[in-house]
């Protein structure tokens, strides 16, 4: 009998919103698996570190940090042979992922990779979109609004047509396309419905309306816009 | 000192995926408050029964059923005004809130009452889309690709531009809408592409193909669109 393959959503990084599901079998884990950027520490693990056994064993994908594609395919290749081996021998394994398993995370790299063989379960996780409403304490859609989740890396226009086409957006991974997406937003008028969220739920969180925003983002850092969800009183 | 309002999103249903954070602070209660629809049973009082003590007071909002405004909107000044009695007398207050408390959640008619008078903490919780992509096994976005969510209360016009538009598209509250859904769908030629998911994390999870799925589908049912999300192998 294989192992079963767990994808653990760990939540936007207060270990306090894991879920109870997720906390129970990353305490019972005996192999958990999760990637590392570049040789640098793992977000993730960082999570859920209070949880993790003692003499559980750590199967870590280092992911290196190139334009190209192929170095990180590597790293995924490399990661599921491990994860494999684990399952083969009848062991379940946890993977720890930052946020969601299906939501823009690196889980779904090892997904495709392994689903055809074997058991998979995903345990869903809090969503940074979530998680920086109630750090903004900003209501985010209500009735029959829209909600558009928009990439920062996507071109100028693309970005321009999509935010003034919802009744609210979400902007992740802004990082160094913070300019941009500013100057985007303040030529929509939208600046004053505009926040700024970076690191929610973590240690060095900031939530700012985005005219105060700082010129430089952190990698996890959101622009919430808002148009409407103040509900009828 | 008045007491603390605080608006605890308790995920899709399986009281697994309430995080710890509002496990504890339910537990803690002294005074919960809630909705229910029309005289019915309260569904967020059901995820979080276990949790609640014995001694704690409920405040119980029951919010009619009626195409009108008025009757709604005078359960919550009714509901509001007994919390601030409880806040004003120095009690906590915990709000019982399904899904997360600012994505869709009747909790923002009482931030909107309560907000200017009180500390109000917000505790974001596992949201039904990210639950059904876990149920249905589907990755939902990955890499630069946009997600839309959309009510399935919008017209066909407007839901047929916003489903053409989008790379991932989460259709909620799909209810009596699912036909004119399913013919916008069809229509669009993206049927194979869509997946039906009524519950889920609850007795009675049903996860279908579009194509499959019943003619009549329960309030919380949604509709999964992804046109990519296969991240490169």
């Amino acid at each position: 009998m294989s192992g079963t393959l767990y994808g653990v959503g760990l939540g936007p990084g207060d270990p306090d919103l894991i879920t109870l599901k997720a906390a129970r079998l990353i305490q019972a884990a005996r192999v958990v698996a999760y990637p590392t950027l570049a040789g640098g520490t793992s977000f993730a693990r960082s999570i859920a570190a209070g949880l993790i056994a003692p003499q559980a064993r750590e199967i870590v994908m280092d992911v290196p940090m190139t334009p190209e594609r192929a170095p990180a395919q590597t790293a995924y290749d490399l990661g599921a042979t491990a994860i494999r081996a684990a399952l083969d021998a009848g062991e379940d394994v946890v993977v720890l992922c930052e946020g969601d398993p299906f939501f823009y995370g690196s889980f779904m790299y090892l997904f495709a990779r392994l689903k055809a063989d074997y058991r998979v379960e995903i345990i869903p996780g809090v969503s940074s979109i979530t998680a920086c409403a109630a750090a903004a304490a900003l209501p985010l859609v209500a009735r029959n609004e829209v909600l558009t989740v928009i990439p920062g890396p996507l071109p100028d226009s693309e970005l321009r047509a999509r935010i003034s086409g919802s009744d609210s957006v979400a902007i992740m991974k802004v990082g160094r396309h913070l300019p941009k997406i500013r100057a985007v937003i303040d030529a929509l008028g939208l600046t004053a419905q505009a926040h700024y969220i970076a690191r929610a739920t973590n240690a060095g969180e900031v939530v700012l309306p985005l005219a105060k925003a700082p010129d430089t983002a952190p990698y996890f850092s959101m622009i919430l816009i808002v148009k409407g969800a103040d509900p009828w009183l």
